[in-house]
């Protein structure tokens, strides 16, 4: 079993690529699975109703643990015994340290003991795509954009920047795509780096 | 604001313990607060359905990352900012080293880092409540006996001795209090101690 995962800021097209590069791995004969993250599995369903519903104001450091119970839960019940021969996955672990880490201020070096205890497996290849903050705002329907938008921009770009970094640290793994592009020669430029690792 | 927790596997009595030295400090003017872990907050309830409820089997890492989850949001909604001169813990971060350090095997270490980024401040004091796993055992109705004795006695033998080791680790903050005792002597033993730092 391989993972893939997919990276990046809102409104940079994830769940579009997502689907073309599954339709294409369906093709070759390969079983995959798309996971998302929190959710997945029923603590992690429950996990992502506390995180979206919660009324009172959650910390930080509480919001991050949240986010790794689901993940070590998902790790344990679907990925490291699994009989498909490739995860897709919508955000993984880097999506931590680029929103928990460098976004909201967290200890990096913490994050990482969380992934390590977690088990997570590392992905074989990382697709990061990238795009400017206030493109991928425009691209998004209004009441998401309402969401996001209580974050604020600066918020975005230093996940943006957290993400960068990442790539430049892991650029065996960590490929930066460029999401501007259209839907088609973005699906091609992952192909490019898929087939050198299939 | 002080922090007094109360540590001990099932069956020692700690609520009757918490209750009568929360009435004591009450007549003597002091304002206080009894908490329990996971909940107190209402992510904490929620995290706490998750822990009891769940259907599908958690794994020890999710567990231990969901009970510092529902911790790290106590200590910032009640805790840090509290305006009580005294939090009687009804079992506190400790619980982690015993229940999933010893019991459960995981790292103490990391356990330990988990303590620091919740934020939790160190007890004054804390009265572990000792009886031998037997003795704890028979005192508790059938209905919970059941659902502890699903651990087995082995795990609360090693949770027990994780408890030990602690109180030796940290002598000056956690006491040792023969649980064996009456409700009574067991009273005065903690109010011998208190005295002391109160």
């Amino acid at each position: 079993m391989k993972i893939i995962s997919f990276e990046g800021i809102e409104g940079v097209g994830k769940s579009t690529q997502i689907k073309l590069l599954n339709e294409y791995l369906g093709s070759k004969g390969l079983k995959t699975e798309i996971l998302r993250e929190p959710g997945s599995t029923v603590t992690g369903e429950m996990i992502r109703d506390i995180l979206l519903n919660s009324k009172e104001s959650l910390s930080s450091e509480s919001e991050l643990l949240l986010m790794f119970a689901a993940r070590a839960q998902l790790i344990h019940e679907k990925v490291i015994n699994s009989k498909n021969d490739i995860i897709l996955f919508d955000r993984f672990y880097d999506a931590s340290i680029a929103y928990q880490g460098a976004g909201r201020g967290l200890s990096i070096d913490f994050i990482e003991n969380l992934i390590a205890f977690s088990k997570c497996p590392s992905p074989l290849i990382t697709f990061l795509l990238d795009i400017s903050v206030k493109d991928g705002f425009a691209r998004k329907a209004e009441d998401i954009k309402d969401r996001i938008e209580l974050s604020g921009d600066k918020f975005f770009e230093k996940v943006r920047e957290g993400y960068i970094s990442l790539s430049k640290q892991y650029p065996e793994r960590i490929k930066l795509i460029n999401a501007n592009n259209s839907v088609e020669k973005i699906h091609q430029d992952i192909l490019k780096e898929i087939e050198i690792v299939i």
